[in-house]
């Protein structure tokens, strides 16, 4: 499968998966959290809506499962690019592009709404998903190169300041990411990842 | 006014415009933006809707004016800790303190939704709001001091850092933000802005 721009933010997984995910994220899109209908999504996706309640038997487990996919497939486009700066250059690329489609923006604001609370939290919280393993190779890598010093700093801290700092600038202050921006947030994490003497 | 714990999140102003944004705020904890009614924050604030009307005549308008009302009382509660970490993490247990409570999570909520699209970018981009008094004091302190070269890092990449990182991991990942998380965020923050030779 080809990733296009149109296609930023769509989850990957098995094909039936991936249909009915891809049409909640266009489900929510449209009409947000509040407004997402497990038997529209079945339209959608042509497929039978108990073949959703099977796998997942609320809306809130739909956008928890919606969530997950999407950090998976932003995992797999997480690339070895050569450097720390490159690899947090990409990912904050990877995270802009998400933010900026509707999909993408209706993903997030779902996925923070008070509906989805415990599911979401599950997902946060579930080492296997929040433990992105490209993320975790892209800190093994830096930390091998003497880029970071993961003992000092954690992944934790590390992904909630660029994520956020992307969320904040697309979603409260409405404003583009500009490369400058960009850089601007990984200069400041690599100067402050850098190990000291 | 003394603030307490409880009163965390509560905008200032005149008393009337107190009541007013005060009563959004309660109204957007209790029914989120879409089901935000003038009528019944009129209700609430014992005002004539009229008088909201005359302020501000859309749900966005208010929603606007609740998020820039708790923005001023951010940087009033601001003070010089008499230093850049001590600085910084303030701000940090202030957006905390705002993010834990419904009435602010329900605001940032309502900011972020497409509801509140233009009114609330009209904020973001109005220095007079952006340029948060206190906080460009904060930076001009540090700057003083050599803790922050601002011609380096804008505190606009900053104030992103330090609020997103906040709203990623209270709004997004649903973990609490302990004081061991708050400083690794302030320690690369800190690292990541000082001036070297």
């Amino acid at each position: 499968m080809r990733t296009t721009r149109r296609d930023a933010g769509r989850p990957r997984g098995e094909p039936i998966e991936h249909a009915i995910l891809t049409a909640t994220l266009d489900d929510l899109a449209e009409f947000g959290v509040e407004g997402l209908s497990i038997p529209r999504v079945a339209e959608r996706a042509s497929v039978n809506k108990t073949t959703i309640y099977r796998r997942w038997p609320t809306r809130e487990q739909l956008v928890a499962a919606a969530l997950a996919a999407t950090l998976e497939q932003t995992s797999a486009d997480l690339c070895d690019t050569g450097s720390l700066r490159g690899d947090l250059l990409l990912l904050m690329r990877l995270v802009t592009a998400r933010l900026e489609s509707p999909t993408g923006r209706a993903l997030a604001r779902a996925a923070m709404s008070e509906q989805a609370s415990a599911s979401v939290a599950a997902i946060s919280q579930d080492p296997s998903v929040r433990a992105q393993a490209s993320v975790l190779d892209l800190v093994a890598r830096a930390a091998g190169r003497g880029d970071w010093d993961p003992a000092r700093s954690s992944p934790d801290v590390v992904l909630a300041m660029l994520t956020g700092s992307v969320m904040h600038r697309v979603l409260m202050e409405r404003l583009p990411v500009t490369p400058a921006w960009a850089e601007g947030v990984v200069e400041v994490l690599l100067r402050g990842l850098e190990p000291r003497g």
